[in-house]
């Protein structure tokens, strides 16, 4: 029998879930709604029986292991959601606990997605050569797992990792998390779209984009006129890169990482954000670290990165046992 | 025979050293000049030397078991001093190799001073039962050693935790980096001063620091005067808060410290400098980090945290052999 794990990867919107190897491979994967369910519970039983349901081919050739859960503000020591703004349910969720009902003596972990991630960058991707690294995700916010010394940083509260919301400017941006001027209100593809629309303000140049509204503008649009040339999108570009290294600079003396993956819609965008985020963080280091950072696209395959993610929390947990 | 370490914390113009017990006792110390020597050999004997003699009428009483070494720009891994801008030695020195020479079969072990701190907090001070925290040491620069889940962080490089280089104001104060705009400009016993002097500059109320020279200037004149109610002190000391505790809240993002640990001489302002760090970095925090993180002044005595410092780090390594 193989050895696999389950990876939840909860969103807002959707809630996907694999069946995942010691390899990385995802056997069985699929889907299911998150903000049609008010009620936790009833979300969760659905959840566990549309995965039993996707698990059935493989019955008796399968032996699960262990399960792993990535979540918008989820802590990681205690297994819960707190208050998490673009989920339905308030409060402080027992999930894992809730979860461990209904599979007794599996390990149940549970982490924030952008910690799951980078727990999924070093096990299964191209983080796992390294000790020291960043993982950051570039979606509709913009997440960060941070690893030290092979071990991802949770800090006292299991809440470490914010770096969406480190300040760039003060009395800035409106930002979802009620402060202004956040990262992640600039450095985001929700951010880039902001910049846009920013610069069709401030500039008098032609642009594809001018005809667009901000509800039908996408990171991917912007990447596909940059591409043709378009001004405002590749200074679109150039801004956000800017931000985001000029802050990577800071972070880098922080905790020196051996390199900065990027994942997520605008990371998509490949060289296009990638260049100018390099350029202005070297240009933004402390001598001692010039020239010694990467920044890399993450090697998880954007699709399904949430549930490596969380299947490789829940390898690495068991390892950890071990 | 009681077992002991010698602890030596190389500075710019002093080089001070002791004999550190397990407990954080200090069973001899005193100090050599570093700046007078300008070949490290030659340094390095007369330090020895002077260590030697401190130590003997300890004779037969103690057992040397390892050496710490806290130094600007120590690099734990390789036990390097590298390119030291307030030292006199040019290059990459290999301190513990040179070291190792006297003490053969002995733990040497160096690491930069505010690492040293840092590990001296968790050792021997208010750190003793926390797990992640930081330590900020605001002498004449600005020193960071931070701690995660236990441990230290020295990066891909052993360069980690370098908070005084992180970029406070885009094209502001020059830096001794090279750089402008780097934290430790405006936080840091020099930062005050020149703080006061900007101050003195833009305001038209009288101040007793008005007849002072900016050499004659000290971190302590200033607390005194704020002390006595001078409005520009006491403004220098709000503007320096500001600036250090709205930065100590992107930092909090980064790792969710228990608590950050203030030494060195602007620290010995006490609640002069507390208080308004204390103030900005809540006002600054994602509603998430509220009322969390402590700010408290280091518990290890200023004269000699560090010695202290150093002998914690040679204590830590023969601990982790064990």
């Amino acid at each position: 029998m193989k050895e696999a794990v389950i990876g939840i990867d909860i969103g807002g919107t959707f809630t996907k879930y694999g069946i995942v190897d010691r390899e990385g491979n995802c056997l069985a994967e699929s889907f299911t709604n998150t903000a049609t369910h008010d009620n936790f519970d009833d979300y969760l039983r659905d959840l566990l029986g549309a995965i039993e349901k996707s698990m059935q081919f493989l019955k008796g050739q399968i032996e699960i292991r262990g399960v792993g859960i990535g979540a918008p503000n989820g802590n990681y020591y205690k297994g819960t959601i707190e208050n998490a703004v673009n989920l339905n349910w308030r409060g402080v969720i027992p999930v894992a606990e809730k979860i461990a009902r209904y599979y007794p003596g599996l390990t149940i972990s549970l982490t924030n997605d952008a910690n799951a991630a980078a727990i999924g960058e070093m096990v299964f991707g191209g983080a796992k050569d390294m000790k020291d690294f960043i993982v950051i995700t570039l979606g509709t916010g913009l997440g960060s797992g941070i690893v030290v010394g092979g071990t991802l940083v949770y800090g006292q509260d299991g809440f470490a990792g914010e770096l969406g919301h480190v300040i760039v400017q003060p009395d800035g941006r409106d930002c979802g998390c009620g402060r202004k001027g956040c990262l992640e209100a600039y450095a985001s593809a929700t951010g880039i779209r902001r910049t846009v629309y920013w610069l069709l303000a401030e500039r008098m140049i032609d642009s594809e984009l001018r005809g667009m509204s901000f509800n039908e503008l996408t990171a991917k649009m912007i990447s596909e006129a940059a591409l043709r040339g378009d001004k405002i999108a590749l200074e679109a570009f150039d801004r956000t890169g800017w931000i985001l290294g000029s802050k990577l600079a800071d972070t880098v003396a922080h905790t020196s990482p051996e390199a900065i993956f990027l994942l997520g819609g605008l990371a998509n965008s490949r060289e296009l954000i990638i260049n100018p985020t390099k350029k202005y963080m070297e240009e933004n280091l402390l001598p001692i670290y010039c020239n010694k950072v990467k920044i890399l696209l993450s090697s998880l395959p954007d699709m399904n990165a949430g549930v490596l993610g969380a299947g490789a929390l829940a390898w690495n947990e068991l390892n950890r046992k071990k």
